[in-house]
């Protein structure tokens, strides 16, 4: 049985005191426990949680594209990222499951930590407000947000084109130069990027054959998002 | 040129009046436009859309699982939803596109639109802050999510499944009974819901053949989720 010191002690760990403590337990319950779980809460959490983690990445930094803001959430409200957090803040301790997940391991398994997480945002924010709820988050990604190397981020789009071609097996881009105009001093550029095996052709233009490329890399990087999202459920 | 009189309006349509007018201005500069554009802007805007959206509907909808309301949100929040409210506020007369964009009717480009009016949604919140943004969007789709006829999204979970199973051209689930005990007045039933086609079986207990089918099938949506997040982008 989950005791209460334990979630008096989470309560400060996240630094909020429940004026209705029923919020907090609600939060804590998987749906093996009860009907009134925890399910509903997380829908709300997981978008606070979206929301904060990217306005604390947008104001921290100020040069990254909306492409690179995005990758680098993804890699800090994956599950993973939340069963650590949830793990320091011993949440395991504090869930309210039912038998057969309480015989199971259920205690320490990824995707109930990370769902109680999240739906322990959402409890802060009906117990007090949004802005509570977004201070909770913030206070729990602090660090690691500041961890991160902008550099290690700063990757040029070829380069990231790159990357994101071979963790999917695909073959490598094909650049091409499709023309060149104007004098030597001031010339122009134009150049395609094919990537012929998921039928994706971009165009860049620039100063510079490099300049062209980064370009047409740039924007096959907004095609092949724009596909995978496509790809992804409840779009098909 | 966009006319300062369409600002204005805009400004009106959304219920709030700009301190910082370039903020206004940057949300509707396409990046064809300007390097000083809205695609960053986008980025939070989207996630301050997701977070509103998520709780007008969680606060109407109290009896729709955290699915269902992922469903009805998806609706509300995607490209062509967007783009329709930012017609309605003719945002396309209040943008600014390079060159190539404005001949090629880059004003009623659905995409345009809608990344413009996710924009608005971040200047909002920069301008001012995060409740005025969600005030904003809570006006905006205030009609919308009012129309919205909860019975038709009260679906049995074996309709839901099948549904999915449709929309992606699998074939139908099998139920089978693996058990039935208990005397006749106080009978449980266990029984699998089999998806052979993409490896998920899962199984529900209840106190008819029924209620055991709709715990499977409703186990068999989560799981049939489960695969599509695991498949979607950078999950690979």
């Amino acid at each position: 049985m989950t005791h209460p010191l334990n979630l008096d002690r989470l309560s400060r760990r996240l630094g909020h005191a429940f004026r209705q403590p029923q919020l907090l337990r609600q939060a804590l319950t998987h749906r093996s426990y009860s009907a009134t779980n925890n399910e509903r809460f997380e829908f709300i959490g997981d978008s606070i949680l979206n929301y904060t983690v990217a306005r604390m990445l947008y104001d921290r930094f100020t040069q990254l594209s909306e492409g690179e803001l995005s990758r680098l959430r993804a890699n800090l409200v994956n599950q993973s990222t939340l069963a650590d957090i949830a793990r320091e803040l011993s949440i395991g301790d504090c869930l309210f499951l039912g038998e057969g997940e309480l015989k199971s391991g259920g205690h320490d398994r990824a995707s109930i930590l990370a769902d109680a997480l999240e739906a322990l945002f959402a409890a802060v924010s009906f117990d007090a407000d949004f802005n509570q709820a977004e201070a909770v988050v913030r206070q729990l990604y602090h660090s690691r947000i500041t961890a991160i190397d902008p550099n290690k981020h700063a990757k040029d789009a070829k380069t990231r084109l790159q990357e994101a071609l071979q963790a999917k097996r695909y073959s490598l881009p094909r650049y091409t130069i499709l023309d060149q105009t104007g004098e030597a001093h001031e010339q122009s550029f134009r150049v395609c990027c094919d990537l012929a095996e998921i039928g994706i052709c971009t165009q860049g233009q620039g100063g510079s054959r490099r300049a062209a490329e980064q370009q047409a890399a740039e924007r096959a990087l907004e095609a092949l998002d724009a596909q995978a999202r496509h790809n992804a459920p409840r779009k098909n």
